[in-house]
């Protein structure tokens, strides 16, 4: 194989051996689930991605395609062998097309660079999923989504394309610069979100907005966490237009603060919403004053507009560690249930009640203004086998308790291996028959993640 | 088979045989495409529906569906006969859940009776495609786009959820209420914009948002459609959100006079741009100030904002009358073709020099602001023979360049039977097999619309 690969990829620093393979290269950013592979390649041109797949669809080999590898799901995972296929190399953003507020970049340019590079120009790219590092190809193969889908959406409303090449190595171009296209099926679409199963997106077109002039975020202290989740539904109906409303609990930040040697604001609440605005300055303060007209009304005990810079700052290093901070003090099982709006706080009640019933804590934060839980299940002294056993029984419990108030599994993160066993048992059998055809209709050999997500 | 089907839809008013069937339901809006069909059925649930498929699946009956039949393409034409399935008896709308900012609607429910509804409960339904007694269901198997998608976006945006039934009559929900979802595969968004080839859509779960405190509308005459097109990237590069861009000629524009006997404000002007504002009152004004101050500068004639009601709805509705204008003058052929944005001027002139050269009239109007150009080309009186040839050879030029600028066939109306040959010989081969590969995904035995869009 590593022979073939060279014919292909003539630089051998760029084909990498069973032996030599890194084990990072084997496994997602927590590291747990881990591959195999016969071969690691970082092509560095469509034209090599596409040599790679028809040689590896010829031979049946299977593909397991990765960007940074920042996933929590175990996507990046090479659990069937085969070739792993970096794309991390490819990472140059083509064209930032202000004509059109479009950009068009490899699927291995990093967000936050990414980000970086479209804000000094004056423009925007608004999705912010807490994982800076992670690759546009990654964001666009989980549909990821973030602090700012309240106002913005997520990663699907701003992909206005994609070059991808299938699992036979033929090179396709999905979608394109028209704002609008009714013009066939919508196979852009469908690429989105699909875990690197369906084929390998080498570009992205993207959509850019003109930057705000403005940004303000809040803070917002409550006695309890479901008087906040409570408030969050009074916000939305405000008309206010927040770009950000995200929950939390004090002890959750209380381990953030800990973990980066920070502080937040009003110690004394047992939760907090954090929400942002952005926008003119006029239709910014207007919206705050929204706000906090309704949230005092409602039980909160302080409305902390974030003035200084520093504290804003702060306050957003904090909820982005969350993860990080409760990984410290033990390891944890993330979660990134969703639920229809309305039923955020019933959920949140009945985390509490499997945490009471079972002595298992269960840290819960996340996107307020959109529905998606972030719980991490914390396995704290637990043996190996208790823990295996436990968080079994508690995170099937937490799924057919979501998928009851008309949940999902996974709002951003996606299924990869580590959801798959809770996906398929709360999908209807018939919708993940259709999804497997599907799979079918652009990989009849099945060598790209084929056992990941939907699939059987 | 009428004899089964009265086995499943027991009340024979809803079981027409071919003899009796009206000519209205063997084409689309204009007429000129007519199928044949067996049967004529008005399932009024979702039960119906299923059984009915599952019967024609069995028996490999081909099945058009349709909803009021507005469509301008071909889709509604039973051009393989068998069972055309009228889903306008489903319009109900079932539920409009103010705590989540959902509807849910039956496939048939006319979006004018929507909009109507959603707005006396002041919330806000914003896809706006011309045609208001088209149904939902037509609405997102077209992804429907209209004038407001500026801001807003088109009908797929505004679609959180469908009931479909497949062609072998299973009932399956894509999509559900919650906001963020990365579960699999999105085949809501695959069956968005299939044209009734994928699936019967029979329920629909829609995306609210707070009606606009206020909507402005302003008309802005220019001296040449050029100069206009140009002040609209000036107009985009804004950032002042208008919710509609539209272009306009002077000389369509009399033909809307004259159909509706109405009056336009400026006449001596040559072309116009349309715009609309909506959203908080010193939101809206300053926006519309913003805009005022660039097109005086870049050449608009003057800047007239629509204060008086009657003006603001004469202007719309000369608008919103523009091809049935141009069709009571002569036969024409609707276009829909989507550039981008940058390159609307381009294509526009590209226009103009194919009448000159061809003396084929073509009027032109359209969504400016997303690059959507509405073409008429008119027949005028040329015979039959004449007309389909030099149709043809036009159509193809229009088309060629369309694609060399960057652009697809249809921004909005959807390839139907009209636009197919056009569609596929733009389309590269390898993409039309894919979606074939998808088709078959599923509906194995190709009853539904199998010949139509995409198709073979």
């Amino acid at each position: 194989m590593i022979e073939s690969l060279l014919e292909i990829i003539s630089d051998p620093a760029r084909v990498i051996a069973a032996h030599e393979i890194e084990s990072v290269y084997l496994t997602d950013t927590l590291g747990r689930l881990k591959g195999r592979a016969d071969a690691l390649v970082k092509p560095i041109s469509t034209e090599e991605v596409s040599q790679i797949l028809s040689f590896a669809y010829k031979e049946s080999i299977p593909v397991t395609p990765r960007g940074a590898g920042t996933n929590l799901v175990g996507s990046t995972v090479p659990d069937e062998g085969g070739i792993v296929l970096d794309l991390s190399l490819m990472n140059h953003i083509l064209e930032i097309d202000e004509r059109t507020m479009t950009a068009t970049v490899e699927a291995g340019t990093i967000l936050e660079d990414f980000q970086k590079q479209v804000e000094a120009m004056g423009l925007f790219y608004p999705p912010d999923p807490g994982e800076k590092r992670a690759t546009i190809g990654g964001n666009i193969s989980t549909n990821a989504g973030g602090m700012r889908a309240v106002k913005y959406g997520v990663t699907r409303d701003f992909c206005m394309g994609l070059e991808v090449v299938m699992a036979n190595g033929k090179v396709l171009q999905l979608g394109s610069k028209n704002i609008k296209d009714s013009s066939g099926l919508s196979l852009k679409n469908l690429v989105i979100g699909s875990e690197g199963t369906l084929a390998v997106i080498t570009k992205c077109i993207l959509k850019l907005i003109p930057k705000p002039e403005m940004s303000l975020s809040v803070v917002v202290p409550f006695d309890s966490l479901q008087t906040g989740i409570k408030n969050v539904l009074h916000i939305i109906h405000q008309n206010a237009n927040p770009t950000a409303i995200e929950f939390v609990e004090r002890k959750v930040i209380q381990l953030g603060e800990a973990f980066l040697g920070l502080k937040f604001p009003y110690e004394s609440a047992n939760a907090y919403i954090i929400l942002t605005f952005d926008g003119y300055e006029d239709e910014v303060l207007r919206n705050v004053e929204r706000v906090k007209q309704v949230v005092l009304a409602y039980g909160a005990l302080d409305f902390i507009v974030l003035e200084d810079e520093q504290t804003k700052s702060d306050v957003w290093k904090i909820r982005g560690a969350l993860v990080k901070a409760v990984e410290v003090v033990s390891e944890q099982e993330p979660v990134d249930i969703v639920v229809p709006i309305d039923q955020t706080a019933q959920f949140i009640k009945y985390v509490y009640e499997v945490e009471q019933e079972t002595g298992m804590q269960i840290v819960s934060f996340g996107h307020a203004g959109d529905g998606n839980v972030h719980l991490c299940v914390v396995r704290g002294n637990r043996t190996e086998e208790e823990w295996l056993r436990e968080k079994e029984v508690n995170l099937s419990k937490l799924y057919a308790k979501a998928y009851a108030l008309g949940g999902l599994t996974s709002g951003e993160h996606g299924i990869g291996l580590s959801k798959k066993a809770y996906f398929h048992r709360e999908s209807d059998p018939v919708l993940l028959q259709l999804m497997q055809n599907v799979k079918d209709a652009f990989d009849e050999k099945r060598i790209l993640n084929s056992k990941k997500a939907y699939n059987a």
